[in-house]
């Protein structure tokens, strides 16, 4: 990726600049992820904060103000790396770029739209800008077992979450027809499928609860089907995740082709040949 | 399966319904599948939609519509199904065959029974006729990978819900001669069981709690035990998972063809050939 | 154990009724076990329908009476325990000589003791006589499965327990600091620490919630830690479950004397020697 | 670190008070633990019975007193530490020494400062010197197999808690927008937020629900997820525990005295020596 030889000196400034806002091996990009870092995280505790109502009468003037720069430093940011990266729209188009273009828009959408209560909608999305820190650091090796491992396992988990939709279609429609006259909160079908992942996933608000007997029976039927399912996604991540480690751990021995050798192994195993 | 060479055109029209319905492998069959599965979802929203009161009375006329023409479009295929199949009484008494008449039936019924209460009963089994989509597509192989392990562990699974029944019967009997006088909410043992359920199992209504203080401590072990014993449905499915997942990889001996053989094996465990 | 040819008829009839009792590889066995089993659960049941008000004005008398026939059978069913087997003592002292001696006494303790209140909590002792049926059947093999890998993995489980104990008690401490002002629910530190269980394990009953930010915070805290504790019990559980699958199954080989070899297994898959 | 020639009195005195209060394999070494392990039990006992209205107002005096006896032990304890540790500095820095004091300090600076109310903020931290209790006994190793397997999985257990922050604060933006008018609860962001940890994490009090039907949608969206997502951490510690399994077993080189080999493991992974 690196040129040491530009022709200009332009291409040298575009150069300079990628380097510290795409890659972070020097001290000038280390130093501008930390700070994009925190101003991201500034910018969440504002619209925090924004939203409480106590704070919003005394600090309007401050947020908006500060929402206003870290908008105006965002913006800026966002025009540096369409221009210093080589493909731009590439960039534009790419799950950070839209997410970048996402956390500016807001703000700048409030001179067109008035109605305020929309225009938090888009606000909310402008958290999505805490993915680029992940961009950062070392943490992105142990980030990608995991979502190797989740990738491995994505289409059991569909195939468990497909299982989990119907279960729940078929448990809620049951209830519906149990509690449904002589309960008030089973007033539909919709709400009793409501109940039922309330109580299969053992979230349990007790919003809804039911009032019949039988009603009462069913409840414990599915309390303990969801105490005994949730052994489903867990054993499949768990079997992936050791799958993993040990296919992430191993290189096949140059003498014996046997693989499952240790991160930290100088020596095979199996026949004792250095790897 | 396929007979390329039918002596009438009559077998020929037999063998090209069987083909488009209970196969998928055509064109004609993957519409098929696809349309089914569509008309099915329709519908379960549109008994969904038909439970909640305010759709009710707006919409009834249109709901009913839809389920005539769906319960009539599920008549003609179970139909063509009875006819095209080459043991109709093996179809119609196999899981899916029955489950394909109980999703007609509901709305036959209503002409005779005019109890609408009773009905919606029989309507909510409309909902079991998700299943059939399972035929489709590749989701089956990753689900035959879950239902294997559910099916090895399912004496472990025995055996553990049996544990959890009679640590219930007798954790809510404790609650009721502990908290019985003091708290109109523990009016009974099989409420006290209703409760000891919803603790253990970590869904926690709210519904029924406890006012004494060694109800408090008594509950404050329930719940303890329910977060360990969590641990034994999780871990028997996952090392089943895990045999599963090691089996899989493996190859069919050369020698005697079968499969199941574990990653490390050099022979075959079934005929001692070399693999 | 079984004595083909008894000296007197006193001695062979006391063999038949230890056969009868205590063993159930014959068809008298078997019938008397399955007895044994359906009279349980009917005791349990009447106790279960006793303790609902309603049940209990208007069938005081049947409940009574079958209670008072199932003692009965209880008794000399224990008493021929005593008879048949060969070390009285050593019967009436172990696990299942106590529950069953308990199983019986409620019934008659109400003769002495006339206050019901306190006669209730004996009564619900009954319930454990369920215990003896696992006695019964072929689920034996799979619960001993279970039971060694809990039994293995006691050490690890019991330090956990610890720390949750700890941890609970410092939680719950400074919620009582944080709330206690404030929040009427958290009158008092051992309040706090029901509270924390009740958050911790998930249950999350809602009778006690936190309503200072601070509080609410820390309950946060408390629940994302409770989420990411239950894979310490899991993970014990789990791992203790795959080594114990490991080794039931394995034989070593009598040619290269590995082991790991699946049940069904004929050939080593190490050195396809026959097993 | 046993010196038997100690050249003065002094020496072996202090060497004697050593070996009693920081080992535990003479028998008064044992007497002392215990002793202490139950002072400190006593003393947390104290402070949870006085933090009840009831028994403060009757007891306040006995609390009291047991209170400053179980301060005057510690003290004595504290200093003996201090005075017979080669290193008092070193001791008195460590983590069990810093709890040490803090264990005894509250009870002092309630001279000094003389709102109770601070006071008690102080005295919740007593609970901490439970923790020296770990030095007794075998639970030790148990406990390390854990330890190892959490140090082990802390990096990917550290991504996974950032992903469940990122989650929580955009499913929290996105249920004020949803709720936000139409429901008093849903009165903020942090407020959503807390609600999304509270329904994410399973626990589920009810004292924040949704009301509107898309906010109700969403809700089952998010308990399914928290229901699935659980299998990562679970996943994580089971195959580092798995792991931890395999490699305790090993025994060490003969060639390098090295650790830590798999169980199959024929040659040693680090210096290729036969084992």
């Amino acid at each position: 990726m690196k040129n040491n030889s530009p022709s200009t000196s332009r291409r040298s400034l575009r150069l300079h600049i990628y380097e510290i806002i795409f890659e972070s091996d020097t001290p000038a990009g280390k130093y501008f992820d930390v700070g994009l870092f925190i101003f991201i995280l500034v910018s969440i505790i504002v619209v925090l904060f924004e939203s409480v109502e106590s704070y919003r009468t005394s600090y309007q003037e401050t947020f908006r103000t500060i929402e206003w720069i870290l908008t105006c430093i965002f913006l800026i940011e966002y025009i540096l790396r369409l221009y210093c990266v080589r493909k731009p729209l590439h960039y534009a188009l790419s799950f950070y770029g839209i997410i970048d273009l996402l956390a500016i828009m807001p703000s700048f959408l409030a001179f067109f739209i008035t109605a305020g209560q929309s225009l938090i909608v888009i606000r909310a999305l402008r958290l999505l800008r805490i993915f680029r820190i992940f961009k950062l650091g070392s943490f992105m090796a142990q980030g990608n077992v995991i979502m190797e491992s989740i990738n491995q396992s994505k289409g059991k988990i569909a195939v468990f979450l497909y299982f989990i939709v119907i279960l729940v279609l078929i448990i809620g429609s049951m209830m519906y027809v149990i509690e449904g006259g002589k309960n008030q909160d089973f007033d539909s079908i919709p709400t009793s499928i409501y109940w039922a992942i309330v109580t299969l996933t053992t979230v349990g608000y007790g919003d809804i609860t039911p009032v019949t007997n039988i009603g009462k029976f069913m409840s414990a039927v599915v309390m303990i089907l969801g105490y005994a399912v949730i052994a489903v996604p867990t054993g499949i991540v768990s079997a992936s995740m050791i799958n993993q480690g040990r296919k992430i751990n191993g290189q096949a021995c140059p003498h014996c082709s046997k693989e499952g050798h240790d991160n930290d192994a100088s020596y095979c195993k199996f026949c004792g040949g250095e790897l």
